[in-house]
């Protein structure tokens, strides 16, 4: 009873510790981080997605999270450390303390920053699973909206230069002076002594693997979608209210590892283990928990270890009566429920240990009840069923199975898992999305999805272009500029080369409300209408000026000091106007729009019009036009829902 | 003496008739496939590249020449083969046949079709190498140019089935009746057994083999480049050279292998292998050649043996004593210069085995010399030079990394692959590009560069169209659609309505050229210039008529037959016109707009004016107008070579 107390007491303090943690320096941390991370990469620039803030928290959060016994995994908050970092050192270091490097302005813009970030997070999944190819393939399977084939390249080498480092720590720390860390190899569950041969009735036992594993992973996202839902009206009420509701998902969970396995009966030690069972010592297979000498406690040997171990466990061959069917049942039922609970509460939260504890437990258990069918190891089944549960819950295929093969290190079951997985995917498909589109969804972000909503099929791009257009001159008054920024909060404004400059109005470009600010601060102003030359500003500024700002560093319309004569003067747009903008025609389908702004990952496309009668110019759309909210809030009668 | 004879004119024979199949059948099946493959995923649709046909003499002749003793691989046109199996199926059968299914007909459109194909080359690198995440990872690496995220879900279900096919096929073979490819599992060269246990010596040793692999593979692409100008010159002179040119390399192969062993002294068998030494079958690694009872000769175990015994022998660890340096220095050189020699003749001939072959000898080689200083295993220098080849000439990371492991089963050598791969790729990057772009271009495919080349930087849409600009009418006169088609060959044509329809000339959309025709054919005429509506056209013609059709098989002008009547009446192409086309403005610099092209996949984009005062239309871009040759022709003087 004194144990259990201690038990839950340090349980929970961690867990509010870590709650803390999040929801007063970084909200922004709570959760896997994967959808954030795939929205960043979207092109939704959100500041606090990436900030040094949310890198703190979710390293400290999710050491305190994991040790709390939370069920959850570290490998999701990893992806986002990863892309913290990457982020971080993108920014360019800190102009304020003289941390800048020359190498370093490379990565101001958005589409290498993208390309940094994307490689920060295949860092974080080879340095999870230590599987430096599966890393590669999960950034570019879940996480990147853009491929480019150099990306390929540029994760690669990112994961080698990981895998070189983790093998110079894990040979560092062989000698055990590291902790748990310095167990085991490169490779985390090495099974490779296990012969695969199977007939066609395992492939039919495989088959039924993954339907179950598909249904059970769908089954799951639906409850996490629910939990989410009810979560987050808790979590609005305020930090203590979010801290509160992770102590209580603590009590819950301290109360089942510690609860169950008083129920379980006690058993016997196999005889040849004399040795080595019961363990009492920190890590091993055979907990002693509340039995006798000689005995051991086979829920609590699941409970009771690290994750890492748990999992070794269940995928070990020859430990068939280890663990017996009542006791698998308890621990999956336990885990699958506690991992819906837990994600979603005010903690750096993975979901890749969870599912893949479900999983196996639950691949166990099928092995144990089809052992009179097919001769494969329990061992196998449950490697195949968290497979089959990854699938089902997080739809990803190729990644899934490298990352498991690189965790296993056994090609032979090569075949076995592609076929688990595709079974999986394909069921989990017909009933929702992954998990992680799941939450990018519920979270509000203005996510653009690879295919264009079905609403968007009978509307032209002219249909979602709304309000007054807001256009510049090529040399524009300078008070006009600032009002016009202080006005509005567009971020790219069309320039219109007008009469006397041009015969008629022609489109001259797009220029951008940051560039706008950076050239207003350089004072390059004239008397009259007439056209200064890039000469002439770029003796003041320097193209790197223009550059993006670090997150949350650029300038605003408030940081401006125009006297009342320099408001009256002109200002020359044409150095910074962009000449090139992207354009569609205003009947251009709005799915084929949708299509072409998120291939070319834009922010602002133009709408020129097709005839001769009107101006060139008719609008502009932005990301916010494609979001299928705002088109059914125009057209609520015309679309079906 | 009457052994070489028998030996020479078996070879001579077979490599000629390869090379008869090649040049009298099918031209297009020489070499590789995979240049072509590539270039056809990139959008360049030439009939001969995938026809049946070539798919024929691409099997045929790949089986020839493999049998003739050639040093050439079956890799590459085991991907064309791929290719053309997925392309015919992706034709919908036959139509004249009767061997139409409903399904299919969802691949009658460039999209699909690509897709499929690119699935196709997976396939063909999984059954090559029995690699099946490796055939998904080189199709997504090196063969296609389009990403789109269910590419991945697609290639891995296809791969996922050949590596169930494969498997069956296997363990039916298990007893021997198939010949050489019941021998072995699912993992071609398992070395699996082997512990890598390395130092910051070995790495340093590692990093030596990359920076040579890198040089030796750069000079390998000069090489075969000069090679194939060369050869080329010869081959266009008629089939009949072309099989003399197969036949005089097939003598100089069959010299080499037969005359060199000669050269070779003999070495006593080691005793402990006293049955299997020296070995008078058909496989096995100690080949007696001249040697007395009890010898073996070391290098016709290499010559004569499978190019898959060869490698294995080579791969494998404790062999230190059967190759002596001399031995393996001979075998390096001869397969080095046969390589770069073979590849172009007129015979179906991959370059994997070539480069694995050489590097595994160059390795094995190095690691002799090197053994005072690393305590790595000969095989294992083997196989890392291997990588370190392939990277040097193919430029590939991701995916020759995972065929290798896919191959070997060796989870453990992961990061040495990946640091050699790197270091090889970056080396050779210095010097030339990748053997397969190189090719594409010798080719002078029109084939679309992922950057835009330097020259297009300073330039604008505007500028490169060029010509009289062909409009058609929404409501155009059958006599002038067809004098336009016959008398031009563009494949679009924008459409313009004009008054009476619209008060300004104003910008309707895109027509095909082969929706044209089959409008035509449909004869939906009227008397006067109105409009017919879509009704009225889709009442003779269904929407299915107008997909793509199978190669080869589209109308012709030609094949219209109108009378003079009708070609006085008018043809309504609004039913028929793409009112979403994609365009750009005059002044877009030409390098995005290429960029833009490119990345959406397209074959015609309009230019559209900035200004009021000019017709919407300016022109249409095309592949050949982003062809640099195409555009220095333009510019000669301005832009620098």
């Amino acid at each position: 009873m004194m144990a259990f107390v201690v038990y839950i007491g340090c349980n929970t303090t961690l867990a509010a510790a870590a709650a803390a943690l999040c929801a007063y320096i970084a909200p922004a941390a709570a959760g896997s981080g994967i959808p954030e991370v795939k929205a960043y990469l979207n092109g939704i620039d959100a500041h606090s997605i990436l900030a040094p803030s949310t890198l703190l928290v979710k390293i400290f959060g999710s050491v305190l999270g994991v040790s709390a016994g939370f069920v959850l995994g570290k490998e999701g908050p990893m992806v986002h450390t990863g892309a913290c970092v990457a982020s971080f050192l993108g920014q360019g270091g800190s102009r304020k303390y003289g941390l800048t490097w020359n190498w370093i302005r490379y990565f101001k813009n958005d589409l290498d920053r993208r390309d940094l970030i994307t490689c920060g997070a295949a860092a974080g999944v080879a340095a999870a699973f230590r599987a430096p190819v599966g890393g590669v393939l999960f950034a570019l399977e879940e996480v990147t909206s853009w491929w480019r084939s150099v990306l390929l390249w540029r994760t690669f080498s990112t994961t080698a230069v990981v895998v070189m480092v983790l093998r110079g720590l894990i040979s560092y720390c062989r000698g055990g002076h590291c902790g748990l860390f310095g167990k085991g190899g490169l490779i985390m569950f090495d099974l490779s002594s296990r012969q695969a041969a199977y007939t066609a009735k395992d492939l039919a036992a495989v088959m039924l693997l993954g339907i179950l594993g598909g249904l059970l992973g769908a089954l799951f996202n639906f409850f996490v979608d629910r939990i989410l839902r009810v979560y987050s009206l808790l979590n609005e009420k305020g930090a203590r209210s979010k801290i509160i509701l992770t102590a209580t998902i603590s009590v819950i969970t301290s109360c089942c590892t510690f609860g169950l396995p008083w129920l379980t009966s006690c058993t016997p030690c196999p005889p040849e283990l004399a040795g080595k069972c019961p363990t009492i010592g920190r890590s091993g297979n055979f907990k002693n928990f509340q039995c006798p000498a000689g005995h051991y406690n086979a829920l609590a040997s699941l409970f009771f270890n690290t994750n890492d171990d748990a999992i070794r466990n269940l995928f070990s061959a020859g430990t068939d009566r280890e663990f017996g069917a009542a006791t698998l049942l308890t621990f999956f039922v336990t885990v699958y429920a506690l991992g819906v609970l837990t994600y979603g509460v005010a903690v750096p939260s993975g979901l890749f240990i969870p599912v893949i504890l479900a999983g196996a437990s639950f691949g166990r258990l099928t092995g144990a009840l089809l052992g009179s069918i097919s001769g494969l190891d329990t061992g196998l089944f449950a490697l195949l069923d968290a497979a089959s549960f990854l699938g089902g819950t997080m739809r990803m295929t190729v990644s899934v199975c490298v990352i498991l093969l690189e965790l296993t290190n056994d090609l032979h079951l090569l075949p076995l898992i592609m076929l688990v997985l595709l079974i999986a995917k394909t069921v989990a498909d017909c009933f929702n999305r992954g998990v992680y589109e799941q939450m990018v969804r519920m979270k509000g972000l203005p996510y653009l999805e690879v295919h264009a909503e079905p609403c968007m099929r009978s509307l032209v791009a002219g249909d979602v272009v709304s309000g007054p257009l807001i256009t510049l001159s090529s040399v524009e008054r300078v008070g006009t500029v600032v009002e016009t920024l202080r006005q509005t909060g567009h971020n790219g404004f069309p320039v219109i080369e007008e009469p006397p400059l041009a015969a008629a109005p022609e489109l001259c470009g797009l220029v951008l409300r940051s560039h706008l600010l950076v050239l207003l601060q350089g004072r390059t102003f004239t008397r009259g209408r007439a056209k200064a030359g890039a000469a002439e500003v770029f003796r003041k500024l320097a193209p790197f000026d223009f550059a993006k700002a670090g997150s949350g560093k650029g300038l605003k319309v408030e940081d401006l000091d125009l006297s009342e004569e320099e408001m009256d003067m002109f200002v020359d747009l044409h150095p910074i106007t962009n000449r090139s903008p992207y354009t569609v025609v205003e009947n251009m389908s709005l799915a084929k729009a949708a299509v072409l702004f998120r291939g070319l990952a834009l922010r602002h496309m133009c709408v020129v019009s097709m005839t001769q009668r009107r101006p060139p110019v008719v609008g502009i759309l932005t990301r916010h036009d494609f979001m299928p909210q705002y088109i059914r809030g125009l057209y609520p009668n015309t679309i079906p829902r």
